[in-house]
């Protein structure tokens, strides 16, 4: 297998599109192959200009990255494009304007496009994402850009190993600004309001202004006011991308941004190998089935039960 | 402080809702005191009914919260409604006619009201949310209502913890129903089509239909049709989570039931546990912070440097 995953490993650094995308399954699938590959890749990697952009399902997130896909491409900038929202477009069930626009995506050669579906289970989608990301990384493209649907862990994970993190609002969408101050201004690099030619889109510019600066730590995040289905702003964000990556690019903010990027993914995949690990390790005994019939009977509670499984 | 908690505690059983706020926010901060107070609260819960209820920003579920807790209190039952969405009326910045619905319930006894911030770190909410649950349900009032924001790992958390998970759907939001259908069939124990008086409420309840047809596996979801800001079909959502609620009580379903809600407490638990005590261990002797400028350096993958971090 090992040699099998190194010339396709090969083949992918060469350019080839079908190699990254058999390596992307095995990613995916969190297969032996897939580990040996990014074993290869992750050296390769750290080059592209990683950036995470997310918003509510309905505020038009996809519309905006194939809109800024093709700004970046008219820039003369190569991309790769992974979504994982299961809404997206990018995935299935598009509109018919964004069908056109993909389609448009999907017969350049300088843009790789790669839709994931949500995992269902405990251990989160970080894992495999950061996987994903860093062979796209490495297969040589300028930007990857990950769109997801924002809220809650998802979202967080995504922005803690991009470079550069866009978060996506609609003028009346039901967000408020306020209430949602501290999570935005913790994840977001760059501010994008769209549907501005929305009624409330003035007032939604100014909550985000007044909360940038209210909260002025370091560089102050910048507001973007865009109508990606009437291909508005579009340059202005790309431009505060372009922004952005000069600000993370200086020496001292790079060395903390990437040792943050670090940490996160390396104790993501140990939490999952140690779970795993007790896991396995448990079922064989029956320790563990004895443990969970306990709690559900009541008669432990599950931080005993927990304490319980990783001392022995 | 042992005894201290053990005297909240007493005092919490008895109905004392100054005691239930300390302890609650014990439990939120993970403090020593907290997980007393739940060890000692988990045996005396497992009665209320927990329900969890899940839908976008903009889906209209805290309106939705609102309406049914007055339907379930014309009932005769007792309530508690946590919620975990920042963005939701029950935390802050209510709309002013969910302020005046909000007051009607804080004036009510039989009904307490708590939010909680998403917390934006890499352990996810599910832990602190569990504990506050067990801490609710031991309060005794008959049924816990969990309203979180939909969308990705948060919601399968609450999904796996709630007897009854409602999700929360509106026509024309963005929400492609045929692309979400894996992730709603997986969680959904009843489909809501809120907003119902909008155009294409017809059309997403047909496609909701469909995809439940499809995936007969059991028992077939119910598709609740409701207006929640003019208070319409509040009483059939109250009907079907009752129906859910008998369903669910049937011996053999609760067994297996009660063992799959054990089972995610008690591993998501673990988890922290494990990859907490790892971090200290490696926090003293400079191990962790090697191997992270290492991977920062790209001289090292992330998965080997998981694998080294754990098997020190």
């Amino acid at each position: 297998m090992a040699e099998d995953v190194d010339a396709l490993v090969e083949r992918l650094l060469a350019g080839n599109r079908r190699a990254l995308a058999r390596i992307l399954t095995q990613i995916e699938n969190d297969a032996p192959a897939g580990r040996r590959a990014l074993s290869l890749l992750y050296p390769r990697s750290g080059r592209a200009h990683t950036v995470g952009l997310t918003g509510s399902a309905g505020s038009g997130k996809s519309t905006l990255v194939a809109a800024l896909a093709r700004v970046l491409r008219a820039r003369g900038k190569t991309l790769c494009i992974v979504a994982i929202d299961p809404t997206s477009p990018f995935s299935q069930g598009a509109l018919l304007g964004d069908r056109i626009r993909m389609q448009e995506l999907t017969a350049d050669r300088e843009v790789f496009l790669r839709s994931m579906a949500t995992r269902g289970n405990l251990g989160g989608l970080a894992p495999a994402t950061a996987g994903i990301v860093t062979a796209l990384d490495a297969f040589g493209k300028d930007a990857v850009i990950v769109e997801t649907v924002g809220a809650g862990q998802d979202e967080v994970e995504v922005a803690a190993m991009a470079d550069t993190t866009v978060v996506v609002l609609t003028p009346g969408s039901g967000d408020d600004v306020q209430a949602m101050k501290a999570g935005i201004m913790e994840i977001a690099d760059v501010l994008v309001v769209n549907k501005s030619d929305l009624p409330n889109a003035d007032l939604l510019a100014r909550q985000l202004r007044s909360i940038v600066e209210a909260s002025r730590s370091g560089r102050p995040t910048p507001i973007v006011r865009t109508a990606s289905a009437l291909g508005e702003g579009i340059e202005a964000l790309a431009d505060a991308l372009e922004e952005h990556r000069a600000y993370i690019e200086q020496p001292e903010v790079r060395a903390a941004h990437r040792r943050a990027q670090a940490r996160h993914q390396v104790l993501a995949l140990a939490r999952q190998r140690l779970i795993d690990r007790v896991v396995t390790m448990h079922s064989g005994d029956g320790r563990l089935d004895d443990l969970i019939a306990q709690v559900a009977a009541r008669r432990l509670d599950p931080h005993s039960a927990a304490d319980a499984l990783i001392r022995e």
